[in-house]
């Protein structure tokens, strides 16, 4: 039996609960935050960092390094496209997204949510400002003219990239702020459509009902 | 042909370039600097950084995606365990080196050759000593630990993992630094040995003499 540790919040951990969910893999689910851990997680994942999949004695930290196993033990439905440079590119949006994206909505997810919420501390309202006006709207430009009227953000078949763009934007909804569909059409239809999937659905009405 | 861009001194450059010599893959060099690029670099590499591997309009950044990409158009020798437990542990030395060692050992790299030669400015000695003392110890016991006295950091073939853990100590030589083999004789003896391999050995021997 697999287990998952992490709390379902981060928006790396819900990439693999994603994941695990689309190949209809069973697992245990243990909520570790990522702050104040006790040392014998730091065994199992030496940076302290959330998610984590262990297996008995074995421990795989990282959602990317998690996924890209889980590929290769369930291979269906695969989750990264069989064309090579489909595959490379792929894995660039994750990773764009997994740094750059997450980066600047969880900005707004920590100040809004993570804040009161864990730390009884009120939201640094001009950090959040500076994220909305600054930061994201080049990340959404971009996202924008890559998606276009397109399906999936590679390809013709959901992957690895649309887990990756679409998983930030449940912390950004935590952080009470939606995509602009005036300026951002094609990234906030393609993110509604995304998180409408049957595999997805469920962990983001768990996380709003939480 | 496939281009890649990048100067050589890049850590992550340097994983390329070993991936694509062991591969023995043939390939256009442009010795690319990650500060003050072209506007039209960022058409390739959004975030500006480097490597990133062209061919014809197609262009992929990050180098973890691009030896990934390699390996599915080359795939020998394979530089990824076959083992899919050995695979998510070979992913996660790389995400760990390319972090958290990187970012120790070019602290070094930075103050003692990068500020000198680039920037005509003298390194800042009490950021090396933090580094060399607080920064790379707790990384170094953690690697001694994991390589233990075996050839190749997963399984009984070089892999990603080897070519990740190993890159990152041709910048602390850069920066007049090296492995303390007393303290940490596993993980002395293993870089050393990595870097005499073949595909390794003329890409360093370029370096130093450049």
């Amino acid at each position: 039996m697999l287990t998952l540790h992490g709390v379902g919040l981060s928006p790396f951990v819900r990439k693999v609960r994603v994941a695990l969910a689309e190949k209809n893999i069973q697992y245990e689910h243990i909520p570790q935050v990522p702050f104040g851990q006790p040392e014998e997680y730091f065994k199992i994942s030496p940076l302290g960092k959330i998610p984590c999949l262990t297996e008995g004695d074995w421990a795989l930290p990282d959602s990317s390094c998690i996924i890209a196993y889980l590929e290769r033990v369930h291979p269906e439905p695969a989750l990264y496209p069989s064309d090579p440079k489909e595959f490379g590119r792929a894995l660039w949006y994750e990773e764009y997204c997994d740094t750059k994206l997450v980066n600047a909505l969880t900005t707004v997810f920590f100040q809004r949510f993570v804040r009161p919420t864990f730390f009884k501390q009120e939201a640094d309202e001009e950090m959040i400002q500076k994220a909305l006006t600054e930061e994201i709207p080049p990340i959404l430009d971009y996202l924008e003219g890559e998606i276009g009227d397109r399906a999936f953000l590679v390809g013709s078949h959901f992957s690895i990239a649309d887990i990756a763009a679409t998983s930030p934007f449940v912390n950004f909804a935590h952080g009470k702020e939606k995509i602009d569909a005036g300026r951002w059409p094609n990234v906030a239809a393609y993110v509604e459509r995304i998180h409408s999937r049957p595999s997805y659905k469920p962990i983001i009405e768990e996380e709003m009902s939480g």
